[in-house]
């Protein structure tokens, strides 16, 4: 790292790598702020680039900036919105609790880049500046909480929702494809009256489509912007036009429905509405924690588990007993809903320690955030690619690998994935139907069905004969032969299929 | 203690006191969970008696219950809903997490009340039996979640949310009254560009707007009710149209739009609709914790701390040093918030934690949701009448007691309260007029408004000369006489007062 | 309640019930802070108790206090210590943060009954005034951390370990019992090799052991205690040798080895040994959950679940279906144990908050951390007595009742339980010997103890077909009859039983 | 990227990339688990490193593994502790629950490394294999957990206590140096009795103790390792005394008396150690968030705020008003200590969620556990150096830049900040002497030390009709010139100073 220019801030000149975009202040955080591996999220980066793009233009149409300079933030704004300048954001989340360094940090990065692109001298200021450019009518404390909001709301609405109705429409298949296998219930986790297996996923896919609708009920808050805000909430040296202006830019380039927040001063010194959501993101994250607990469970065995269920072997079980594998899927998801529910208590605190005109627990509470809108987005898909769904066999000859974006190391290529030439259709989760049947058919719960027809006391003896002997109600019952209430002779095995039909019993009105 | 009768169950007979409506189902939970102090909140009752009622109702109109049965059920549930057997609902939260303990001890109840009134013997189970009459089409798998939603969804409609709007007024119109007093921005606890108290105090109203219409928002999930699902979400024992029937009936006599829920096997063994509704009540906590915090701080001295606002004296500070006035209101507040917060971790964590067919974490789910709407409830109001709020002088010596329905101990009768006769007004939180111009003629932030007039060095040169010698910028402003760049001459202590008007400064466009 | 006297304190007269000892302050704040049911914990108030007994006699001893006074202190001390004035202490949880509501209840409180007893009039503060001689020495702000420690210590030592060594004990004397059985193992939900159940229990022992020796560990930091600090932490207003003096009563008193804090700023203004202990709590919590879950799963069925144990019946399952027993106690444990997670939430953050010289978070800290205690102890020797340990069985038609202390209400007299005359033994969890060796014999997992036999090979290939066919290792492996190694001959069934041996599966250095 | 070999497991046949010394399994981790950043941290790769290389020597001292083999894996083995294989780590957290997949991705590295330095072929698993060498008397089972309490142990013993006890120093050093300042103390915010500078530091010295002593505490727990319980906790597979004497090559290669725990069911199915130890970072983080708030209150202003404070200035405030410095590394402080509470309910959660004979949601436990540690350590040194510490004046001029190991992005080389030349101390956290007088002087609290000399209604009146007047106690004493008690005159301003000596009200005895 040979070379170096010197950049300069209110409290004087600093060096930094000649090849960063990143400017003076920067690099006073990077000194001062040594603190963990966690960067800010990229999420709030492509936000910023949004925001700065989207403030230019305002100050543009509200006659504030040339044509030009707006020109060159935009140009450079949409190099941040394209990933395209991660690596000039080194900035750790533990920094200044309003975000400040990050705001200048992109400040810098957009200047110094529009600079290079207008041919200009880097840390020159000139012909964009980081301040009275990028910066203009803004603060550090409407920008980050924006920035915030921007990247909670798209996140939610272009990574998790899709993740998770993704899923969801894979367990919409699954109960379909399993709607006529009738199982044991089990409650308290003890065996209960049947259902059908096909209704045991319907309800998986009620719970996701709660998460869904929890999360979409939070958006309208998060569309809600601070930007115009500027210093304190009263919007000192904004223009009176610019925070409706620049919400309805933000709501232009995004596609979302921005406004701007009908009060400042919340919006700069509470979070409800990130705390709120949180609450969302793990409302979804119970219901996930029980689908995929529900998996592992039913899925346990081969021989001393419950067995009821199949799952894909992507890695290796035992090398030597057939039918041990692990439900890693499970596993990942189960400690992905763990941390979100640790992040959530993380959001909250943060949300509740404002003080006076700001928060400063804004880094910290978008970094929780985020995380876990990442983990639950990447664990839906993971558990639906790996588990759930039914999919072409993965070609792992073909394997292709990259330097990782988020790990900085050699990894697969998740891009570049390919099926298995004549590969066949990788079973997700799959109905072991005899397993399935034997218990059903091992109940004692079915007796309730023989009820009307032989007495409930001929019924109970049954059941209690069969506990006894650990026999079935079937071999009791042709063995005890009762008479039929009807008068019919005795009950039969031909008799007793008949009337004991777990399938009726799936519904209302049914025995 | 001296009388007793024997109730029984399918376990076999049981002692119980004589002048107790409970029975055998809830004499065994007494004798096996001697666990803490906790019992089930009276909020799940009353919900229990509505339901109870609604089945009743509900069976007669499906043909399935006896007039004369349905009458006396509903009778006795009418009773439970209005509080008048809370003495029979001993059983702790901490039971079988189903909460079948409770709905039994309902049913038992009901039972043995119904026939009380229907001059039979307690514990015959007749006219009325306490599982085939009252339970009637029901399970405590589908009973006990629809008494969550019940419960949940009214304490939130009748309870939590007058109470928070009660207080967000309340702030509305101090906003109103300080709306001409300006005063110094703080940021980073540092002094930051002025504000009016009014919008400080216009933020609280936002912060509080918001945690209403979340709450609002998490409604029509806890609208919609497992009941009809009976035992494990099927409906299995329930006639095919109850469950749309008794969810109408009880939004009939709640006046609240409950529905059946679309999907009974997530009713039972999820409860996400209860999680989100949960982070509803945290993010409402953030906001009130932020709030009762600033008011602790603005209020804090009266010396040597900000002193910007004024609160009532409630209790003995010191004796001999006036103006020491503790913040104890606000000190109940974020306690309060601080249990909240703790709260929603339970009940995420309860959510999160069901097997199959049922969700067993549901007494401990709903304790610690009505707990914090409760907490919420009560501290709002306490903080409004006790802080907030301008009100009549209290009659100290005219309080009357009684014994707490809640506490069982001897304390005030809250609904006695009198206000003293020829008493005055008690001011709520005032402003302290003279501190607040104090800190802002003192504060070094006007400096700024200098900047157009004497050019950014010679303002700078102010400020600094006023920071090194602990004087105000006027003073040195004055001493200093910069040239004006109008060219009319130098600063004079009339121009400077001319040039800076912080109530200028507090809104967008200003200088 | 008609009869009332006026008490007084600096801010004027107040009524109060004629028959109450607690005086104008204690009116005052259950006046202002209506807020929830939770009155401060009984531990708390006999910890004062002690507390101001400690420090009567300690005043004098140093010549400040009359023998006289403080006799009488002492008494009335020694009645809050029994209990016997728990009526008088009515205020909530939710007061001024510091405690000194509570600590102003005890002072009147004992005043009055001093006073009473010296046949003095109730709120003429004399004899026995409540300030100048039952807060001699001492302050609000050094009492209340200091009763915060003595309550939490004594519990701990008194009731919570021996509750959770008790249940220990009875896992000991499982994992004797059960020392020959040998299962099969399950790792990660799956089929693995086999242990025993007495290794399983012993497991749990350890689990315990653990929690025990966490919750020593915490003990010293939490004798260290605060008295002596009064005001802020200097002391002022104290004698040189109180602090020491005072903690060494208390100590006597105690039997506890208290000693005086080393920094009062820190124990007025800092909550970490509770924080610590909390943390202990919570840790005992994780083991009791990982239990109770165990015990619940391993009890699941009767047919459609693992089986491995039964556990008693204490309430009726289904009236039909025999063996349906649903775990309850595990139940009432698991959501104790979420609880106390959260509770630690609500700690930790509380011991967060201080600010200066105070926190004034201590009511909602010991709240929490009292409440974890008290749960803990009752769950661990309700799921000891009603469902681990064999026990005498409960006459139930010999039950008594009484109003219970903590709820106010008509309960089951836990003190008065009798044995049934003539009643068997209730066995506590038991193993189903039949459905364990079930399951080690139908599992793959042994077939590891062929390899050295058969080699590799083979033996995987009996596994397979065993798994293909739904059949067992041993049926196979005689079916397949491979060569052994040894040249010795076929692998037969008599073969077969003398190799396969799980119970040399069962510790280091086996197969 | 463009070479490969192909790695295969028993699944058969997968690509990794040639210069990765990773293989199959964690060729498939990879594959199926891409979600999220997190990878698993370094401190748990350099345990497994340790403990690879104490199996070794173990298993060569029981005579298991030939000594040349050996010597391969400890010079590979050498290489992961020495962090020079990181980059060969790339699994992530959200993987398998009992972290097999990176107990194999140790595997892996250190046979192919060791592949390498014998001059064979990687992939071939000649002459070190992955499993039968590397892997040897060992399961992930017991491997996972013994490099948990090896990796958390070291931290909090090479790292965070270090940390803690230099900030530590620093606060008592600074309360030496502060001693004889003489301050106004708050309670409830409000003005108490005074105390020192350097009693308010001393509080924090002994809030950074307890978290040391509470640290320590938890060691000889962590200390005790899963190893030679090898699959479910028997130790099948392992030499008899395996176990005892691995531990003790732990304890020999590491210095820390690490053991073999005494139950190994427990240790692999129950996580109460680090669970308990998280509870002691979460105390410290109580202190630490305490102490933050403290010095960010007592340095806010720098006109209206307490200002008794004053802090380094690292990075620009406003370029115009002097003294506005926002307290940055108070805020990173406070962050982070949400962060940990947070953290510490993920390990809470994931302790809890053990199942049978194993616990699968270690990743996510160790994971909270290592980054509340890192973050710690880190805010620590960061706050000490950055805030609370004189310390050199760092040359902004000279930073060098490097590419940072934990974000992988060019940012500041924190091992190569140099002292600029010729450079003064730059002051830490300093007293502001002026501000701290005025408020004493000003306070209305030092009213108290008159009683004795005036009478108490005297004193009172003074205090009142200051308080009234907005003026000081003493200005008012001298007007209103009360008669002295000894008889010797009226209260001058000569008494006045003489007896109103707050110096004087520090300890305990004063007035």
């Amino acid at each position: 790292m040979p070379e170096y220019r010197t950049e300069t801030d209110s409290m004087g000149p600093i060096r930094v790598p000649a090849d960063r975009y990143y400017g003076a202040q920067t690099a006073r955080s990077l000194t001062h702020f040594a603190i963990g591996a966690d960067t800010m999220p990229r999420a709030v980066i492509r936000a910023f680039g949004t925001l700065k793009k989207a403030a230019a233009l305002t100050n543009k149409a509200l006659g504030l900036m040339p044509a030009a300079t707006c020109d060159l933030v935009c140009k450079a704004a949409d190099e941040v919105i394209a990933g395209n300048l991660d690596d000039h954001f080194p900035l750790r989340v533990w920094q200044t609790g309003s975000g400040t360094q990050t705001n200048m940090n992109v400040n810098e990065v957009i200047s110094n880049r529009a600079i290079q692109i207008a041919g200009g001298t880097m840390g020159s200021k000139k012909p964009v500046h980081p301040n009275d450019d990028v910066n203009m009518s803004q603060s550090s404390n409407d920008t980050f909480p924006t920035a915030m909001h921007i990247a909670a709301a798209e996140e939610i609405v272009h990574q998790l929702v899709p993740s998770v109705a993704a899923l969801r429409d894979t367990f919409a298949a699954k109960a379909k494809e399993f709607a006529d296998i009738v199982k044991i219930g089990r409650t308290h986790l003890m065996d209960a009256v049947p259902l059908t297996l096909g209704q045991e996923f319907g309800g998986y896919v009620a719970q996701l489509d709660y998460g869904i609708t929890a999360l979409k009920a939070t958006l309208p808050m998060l569309y809600e912007l601070a930007l115009g805000g500027t210093a304190v909430g009263t919007g000192l040296n904004a223009h009176p036009e610019f925070a409706v202006k620049v919400a309805k830019q933000i709501a232009d380039l995004t596609g979302q429905p921005f406004v701007t927040a009908p009060n400042k001063f919340q919006a700069l010194a509470g979070h409800e509405p990130l705390a709120f959501a949180s609450g969302a993101l793990k409302a979804l994250a119970t219901g996930l924690m029980k689908i995929a607990n529900d998996v592992r469970w039913l899925a346990s065995g081969p021989r001393c588990g419950l067995g009821e269920l199949t799952i894909p072997e992507n890695e290796p079980g035992s090398s030597i007993m057939p039918g041990k594998v692990n439900p890693t899927q499970s596993e990942a998801m189960t400690m992905v809903c763990v941390q979100v529910i640790a992040n959530d208590v993380a959001v909250g605190l943060a949300a509740s320690q404002g003080n006076f005109e700001l928060n400063v627990f804004k880094p910290v509470l978008i970094h929780n955030f985020l995380h876990s809108v990442r983990l639950l987005t990447d664990a839906c898909r993971s558990f639906r690619e790996h588990c759930a769904a039914d999919m072409p066999e993965t070609d792992y000859e073909a394997l292709e690998y990259g330097v990782g974006k988020d790990s900085g190391m050699v990894e697969v290529d998740q891009s570049k994935l390919k099926s298995k030439s004549g590969g066949k259709t990788r079973k997700g989760i799959d109905a072991n139907r005899k397993q399935i049947a034997a218990y059903l058919n091992n109940s004692l719960m079915l007796v309730t069905a023989l009820n009307r027809h032989i007495g409930y006391d001929a019924a109970a003896k049954i059941a209690k004969t069969a506990h006894h002997n650990g026999t079935t109600l079937r071999e009791e019952a042709i063995n005890l032969a009762p008479p039929l209430k009807d008068g019919s002779g005795t009950l039969t095995a031909e008799k007793f299929d008949q009337i004991v039909r777990p399938e009726k019993m799936t519904g209302p009105g049914a025995d």
